[in-house]
């Protein structure tokens, strides 16, 4: 099924619509909506305070060159020169400043007097011209009358996607390791987490394919879910990278369950795209000696080397895509938005005018104000070298593994690792706390494998257990978290892997234990202290 | 029952917690909140960009002294003076800067690096100590381990409340009129309003306690109801005021229904203090012949000048206090606070870990940096001045009508006016428009009625339509529709009548219409060219 040949409307989704909650949510604003907003209109229906008593006459911002950081980078020799300039802080900035003030001088400008006062859920308007400009250039939605919306945060948008299409006790389909912080947001309103078998490329299709087809109601105790909850890009903890040819087969398998032909209960599936690593797309981990230089690239071709939204082939309307500022631009931001069909961004709407409303006025002008300054351009030449700056972070990573430990390289031909390399790491003889006589063979047997992350802020490893002189005792799960409270006794803290589980593990003799280390934020003196406790 | 004698510790309040939805939340950080924060830790564990990467390298903010408003007003002679000093630009304000760098030079200084981070859903410490000195010295809670805990505003507050301590069904005590927005808000879980009659004082103790006291559950379909939502300052919409008196007693029948010995199932009541408008007590209208200056007041007098919240009776920890900087600072920030006993705090705190997180970072830093500048001391005269500004507001809005309309001042002995002043707008007979020729006693029938509002941003009116020629065929809903549709048209936006009643009307022949008008936003300019048209 070619899906971009045609740009048609959304599709009538509108029976995924919950049955109880928020997508019931009316307007508390009502018949005021056609009156707010006109030109000479005199408002005494909301309580505004007047813009006199803001106390705040102007915010400024100094805002960093969208070319802070290169294109063309070399780490094959020296991993830390990249690292020490980064903190280095007597480096000049390139930097410029911007101010708004309480009131515009020119009719659309940005001021304090709109922007700190109550506003549409749906935000400024010159915000939302630019997200919509970049959503149309970078995604480009396979179908024609898709909207954006902004929201305050992909964890708040996905806790509103719940209340929105999901009903109490409905299955959700996940990857069989997942996002804890989604699985916690749905899990209030009893949804149940259907775990999908995974490979190098995140949830497996076939996985998908045989879940959905074998599915037994009564068995179940609920009907075949209608929600699929995905991060394709950097997937979380694995860090895996989907491909458009995998997202295809997803994609065409959401559809193909809405045939009554093949499905005895008419259901098709809706997508949630929570993808906050979209941009942080590092691709192959190459070793250090045979690693080349990063060069740049056109913003066509860029776009182009980004493995594609599920937007893409969206010719339906049946995504749901969250984008957020976290990561390309900060956390403390809480702004995001929403790219769906109108009738799923409408009931959205509805949703924040009863809980956040529009995101904070402060993060809408700095955020607005740092993307007017940029333009699109200046925004996508940011996120080329941002992502260069992971990639180097997660090869520096990767590399003090390959000092510490001896690694070997093997085609792996099991679960979620199939088909890719996968590291297993062992001691090196030369660590001087290995006890004197112990034999060779003692050494190659691997502590922890991995698989070099290809997007996102994450490495996940597995640790082998199964020769530890507590394991019969403990089982892994004990002992995965005995581990991990060691180490962050002695002052590092990863994520103990038992959290990423979709659904809890019962049998605690198989499988391995597991860590989701973090190689965005730390940086080098700390590491270089404390790694060896690794 | 003397309630401020003794400052125990709250009382047990779990059986409150919904059974389902919000309540249950568990926290997706499980095991690492111990060791989140811990000085000299690295985490390696959240996906944390770097802050290098925080395109911001320092933010700016321009504040109005606390002092920028006058204390002493006199506006017996013009009522335009303020107004006009308000617009006329060339003022010069007194302001002061702050700038919030990326990296602190001291310990516990604000700076980007954690401020535009991932932040801890209790948001910034040096926020919470100020918010907490506050409410400690302000609102004075009656028992002594009450906590605050920062949220992005009460709108959002409410929704968060009503997932924490409402179920499915449940029945929710609120005034006859009521703010549409929380409404709104408790909808999508079928919340069933329980309206109250009202007094000059707001919620009446005495219909409160027949309600309860009469409450059949299988005649209404739910148990007696557990939760009670109210904005007890500046009442949304008549704009009345809450004595403390009328507090105790509305805070003892809650208590009392907690008692097994006069309830047969068992069932007390928590109060959800939505108090916006708190800082905004007006006080009485005077007419501008009587009227005298006002004076400066030390803060305890200050204080004591206003009608205590309910935290001040709170001896049990039943009252959720909902607090904004939205009406005192702005409504952009999107901030506020919840005082309330720990174990609900703990529970908000889930939610917000799993929807809004943290109030954003720059909202955060702006807020906090203001109050670290004003002080204590310096908030307070700024709101000190705050409350006359909008005291000069409703006083001139209030004069313009005594300008306009002929009034006629009454004690009232019905509804929610009883024992308060009522005033009867009629038209003057120079009104050009009026037709020669129609008898005087044209004149003397009032066309609407109003007790001038003692708190808050808006001024309640009754239209008096039934000798609308059209009175009898279309009702006073429709007729109420017909007028706010032609005042909208003609450019001026009021909020209708019938937005505010806790359930809909079903008798459309008896009550009146109303109006609920803003006097905080609009500029006199404007209000001159188009106030006629009322």
């Amino acid at each position: 099924m070619s899906s971009n040949e045609k740009r048609g409307e959304a599709v009538d989704l509108s029976h995924h619509l919950s049955k109880v909650g928020q997508a019931r949510q009316t307007s508390p604003l009502k018949g005021l909506h056609k009156y707010m907003g006109k030109p000479g209109l005199i408002s005494l229906a909301g309580g505004l305070p007047n813009a006199a008593y803001f106390p705040f006459s102007s915010v400024s911002g100094n805002i960093l060159a969208p070319d802070s950081f290169p294109l063309e980078t070399d780490s094959r020799e020296s991993s830390l020169s990249w690292f020490w300039r980064l903190f280095s802080r007597t480096d000049k900035e390139r930097t410029s400043t911007f101010t708004v003030g309480k009131y515009s001088k020119h009719p659309g400008d940005l001021d304090l007097e709109n922007g700190l006062q109550y506003g549409l859920a749906t935000g400024q308007p010159k915000l939302n011209e630019i997200i919509r400009e970049f959503v149309g250039k970078v995604f480009q939605p396979a179908y024609s009358n898709w909207t954006t919306l902004i929201h305050t945060g992909n964890t708040d948008a996905w806790s509103k996607t719940v209340q929105t299409i999901l009903n109490p006790g409905d299955g959700l389909i996940v990857s069989e390791w997942t996002y804890p912080s989604a699985m916690a947001g749905a899990q209030p309103l009893g949804i149940i987490p259907v775990p999908i078998g995974m490979d190098s490329e995140g949830m497996s299709s076939i996985s998908l394919r045989q879940t959905l087809s074998e599915w037994d109601e009564s068995a179940r105790g609920t009907p075949r879910p209608h929600v699929l909850y995905t991060v394709p890009i950097g997937q979380n903890p694995t860090g895996t990278t989907m491909g458009i040819r995998r997202k295809k087969e997803i994609y065409d398998i959401c559809v193909e369950y809405g045939q009554p032909f093949f499905s005895p209960t008419f259901q098709d599936i809706i997508i949630v795209e929570d993808d906050p690593y979209y941009f942080l797309q590092q691709g192959k981990y190459i070793p250090k000696s045979d690693r080349v230089v990063d060069s740049a690239t056109d913003d066509e071709a860029f776009i182009a080397s980004l493995a594609p939204s599920y937007l893409k082939i969206d010719y339906q309307g049946r995504v749901i895509r969250l984008d957020t500022f976290s990561k390309t631009v900060c956390p403390g931001s809480r702004l995001g938005w929403f790219t769906c069909n109108p009738m799923f961004a409408e009931r959205l709407e509805r949703t924040a005018e009863t809980s956040s409303q529009a995101p904070s006025g402060f993060t809408q002008i700095y955020v607005a104000s740092l993307l007017l300054k940029w333009q699109y351009e200046g925004y996508l030449r940011w996120l080329k070298a941002l992502r260069l700056q992971y990639k180097q972070r997660r090869d520096y990573f990767l590399d003090c593994f390959a000092d510490e430990f001896h690694l070997q390289k093997k085609i792996s031909s099991e679960g979620y690792t199939a088909g890719t390399h996968l590291y297993h790491a062992s001691l090196k003889p030369r660590r001087s706390f290995v006890p004197l006589g112990e034999k060779d063979n003692a050494y190659s047997k691997p502590l922890f494998s991995f698989v070099p992350p290809s997007s996102g802020m994450f490495l996940w490893i597995e640790l082998h257990l199964e020769e530890h002189p507590a394991f019969s005792s403990l089982g892994y799960k004990a002992l995965e978290m005995k581990l991990w409270t060691e180490i962050a006794e002695a002052g590092v803290l990863f994520a103990p892997g038992a959290m990423f589980f979709a659904i809890p593990v019962e049998d605690d003799t198989l499988g391995y234990g597991h860590f989701r280390i973090s190689f965005s934020n730390s940086t080098v003196s700390l590491l270089q202290k404390k790694l060896i406790l690794v």
